[in-house]
């Protein structure tokens, strides 16, 4: 069984507003086991719209539409609705009460226009919206396909999420599930640092071709990260589960060092938890991430309990007053080197009176590359209770991406280290 | 003439990925008189994409692609293409090299799946990719649509964003330009802060209402800014910018106070101007934003000619420690106080030695919060040579919001005062 997902409205179409209905309904619904084949977005126009509903019910045996229904007069996807339906508005007693509930709520007399959103097509199911004063409707029409049995099934929704996003957990996915009793679906993503999509797919290639058919994989790369999304379909959840845990784990096998977390895990928030257990306490020293490191730290809620604090110093009289660098290392090495790298990790450490510290010194561009230390280069620091180490990195010419892949190369090697990996 | 366009993505059929690229590709075509008339968004299997093609075709003209190609396998685009343009792949030394220099740059050897890349559809333009291995192909067919005369013109971009984003605006918008001639039109958009959306727009009703029918205004919210678009669509540039700008230049004086920019103008950016012209260096001391004003900073290229550096004080004892605030000062006020910010901005001046300071102390939530200072309280200093001065500010309760709204209102205070305004 299909689903298909139809988002009416101009604002969409100019950029205006990212479609985040489709990927919220799509999340849900694949979460419950259904499969949705296709999103389809269009502008407010009664032609357009009957194109994409007869469309998507040749392809799909549900179609769900989210906007175009509202208070303001530019809607016609309701007239537009009857007429593809067969059918004529008219006023319904218990939506008006509804619509009279949410305005006394409010402390309002109920105008003109949303006393027209009590009008509703005769032939359909509404479905009551407890945050908002437009009704959701469900139609079924004969949509002749061949091989098909049964009529597809059409439900439109106000495009506001939190109606829309209540409408689709209420009533819309229980009445689905009721009705189509899907397959169970089960994804696990597996999140990797410090590799690029091609080098991982080479390394990865034996165990991906011996997957199981049952079981997907896609590759979602961010700068810096790659994501391996599984996906498992079958009969039963326990046991689709089991096959897809059974894979992630030969993978967490095969390249146990780029691999940092799962699913929603996020390197900063990991890396806290770790300090948290080991009660110990972070800081760092940045100089080309100017600040996007404890920026990260400092993004996850509650990390005062571990996080201190930063010496960002961007220039090097800073490095001198604030880390007690030594002129003469900046001479003798240059300020992307190891050496210096490793006085800002022990000088943070010392100066912000810590446990870890992370130091990254680098050249994030677009200006500032030598034939020697060319954009991209950059050092990493880790000090520890116990020890200092640096490394060495090459990144590329985009100053943003290099700002991200040293922050999260900076993170990760914290991570492993706390870990006793390395 | 309309443009469509095609994402090709399971990750974003499954909702894991949210639809960026279509906004993007959508306002930038906008920006240039284009106007975008449906978005389909399918999976990666080639029955879907062959209909999605076709379909796209006989509704419009300009038909742009993006996603399904790249270096891993799971990518059927680049045959599925080959199929519906009755062509064939060879290999493309050209496009080889391109992946070779890149590879070069990075200091690696080609894979086998990086070489594939270099097979192209034989009846395709190629665009080069200078930021990725996968390049764009631009095909033209026959469409029978009543009507029409011409052929539909097929564009295949890879579905990372940047790569994306750099073919559109260096390739595929200039070309379209010159062979469609879309009517003028000119946006400018006016950037204010420190108001929210509903009551700008109460307080600019009255020239709203009044804009002459051939501009359209749009209402940009964003955390901490809200941007407001004006477009004007008409004959003759210089006529539709000439009233854009008056109507521009009417509003600026109606909200003189929260404008602090147009288009895409940076705060970071504009503050980072007026310190170079007036040779004057900056340092920051922030609590609650965490670093992330140092990181809104340091993204500027070149912004190490002003800046010097940060201490991020996330510890009260690292505030003594590096900023030299006094242990009775956080008694007596605690550190979320005009005291404690003020000390900051002083300390941070010295010790970095630079002529201008943001400091920033606050509760950026979810915990925190008391009775006197909830989640959201603020304190903001600006040090400059002659005072130091602080204000209080109250944001909401999201974390991230919070982040954002206060390292935005306190660069926004800085360039007051950098301009003299208060």
């Amino acid at each position: 069984m299909n689903i298909e997902i139809i988002n009416i409205g101009d604002e969409l179409l100019i950029g205006q507003v990212v479609n985040t209905n489709a990927s919220w309904m799509a999340e849900q619904l694949n979460l419950e086991g259904f499969k949705v084949h296709q999103f389809t977005i269009i502008g407010d126009t009664r032609e357009h719209i009957l194109d994409a509903m007869w469309k998507a019910g040749e392809r799909s045996e549900v179609v769900l539409i989210s906007g175009g229904i509202g208070p303001t007069k530019d809607d016609i996807t309701k007239t537009t609705l009857c007429d593809f339906f067969g059918t004529r508005l008219v006023f319904n007693e218990e939506a008006y009460k509804d619509i009279e509930s949410i305005f006394a709520r409010r402390g309002y007399e109920v105008t003109e226009l949303n006393r027209q959103q009590a009008y509703l097509p005769e032939d359909c199911t509404g479905i009551p919206n407890k945050l908002g004063t437009a009704r959701g409707m469900w139609f079924e029409k004969d949509i002749p396909v061949p091989g098909r049995t049964g009529k597809a099934i059409y439900i439109s929704m106000p495009g506001v999420p939190f109606e829309m996003q209540a409408m689709m957990k209420e009533h819309i996915i229980p009445e689905l599930k009721k009705r189509f009793h899907p397959k169970s679906i089960y994804h696990k993503t597996i999140l990797t640092q410090g590799i690029g999509e091609s080098f991982l797919a080479a390394i990865i290639e034996k165990w991906e071709n011996n997957l199981p058919p049952s079981i997907k994989l896609a590759y979602l790369p961010q700068p810096g990260i790659v994501r391996l999304r599984l996906t498992g379909t079958g009969d039963g959840e326990a046991v689709v589960r089991g096959l897809v845990d059974e894979q992630a784990e030969k993978l967490s096998a095969i390249i146990p060092d780029y691999i940092f977390g799962a699913d929603d895990d996020r390197l900063e928030a990991i890396v806290g938890q770790l300090l948290k257990e080991k009660n110990c306490t972070l800081g760092t020293a940045e100089s080309c991430t100017g600040g996007y490191i404890a920026h990260l730290i400092t993004s996850i809620p509650g990390s005062s309990a571990y996080y201190k604090g930063s010496i960002i110093a961007y220039d090097n009289a800073v490095k001198e007053q604030m880390l007690g660098i030594m002129p003469e290392t900046f001479l003798e090495f240059g300020a992307v080197s190891s050496e210096v790298v490793t006085e800002m990790a022990i000088g943070a450490q010392t100066n912000l009176n810590v446990d870890y510290v992370i130091a990254v010194s680098g050249v994030a561009g677009p200006g500032g590359g030598t034939a020697d230390k060319p954009v991209g280069t950059t050092w990493i620091a880790i000090a520890t209770p116990d020890e200092v180490f640096s490394k060495e990195y090459l990144f590329g010419d985009s100053r943003d991406r290099n700002i991200r892949r040293a922050a999260l190369q900076a993170l990760n090697l914290l991570r492993k280290n706390l870990l006793g990996q390395e």
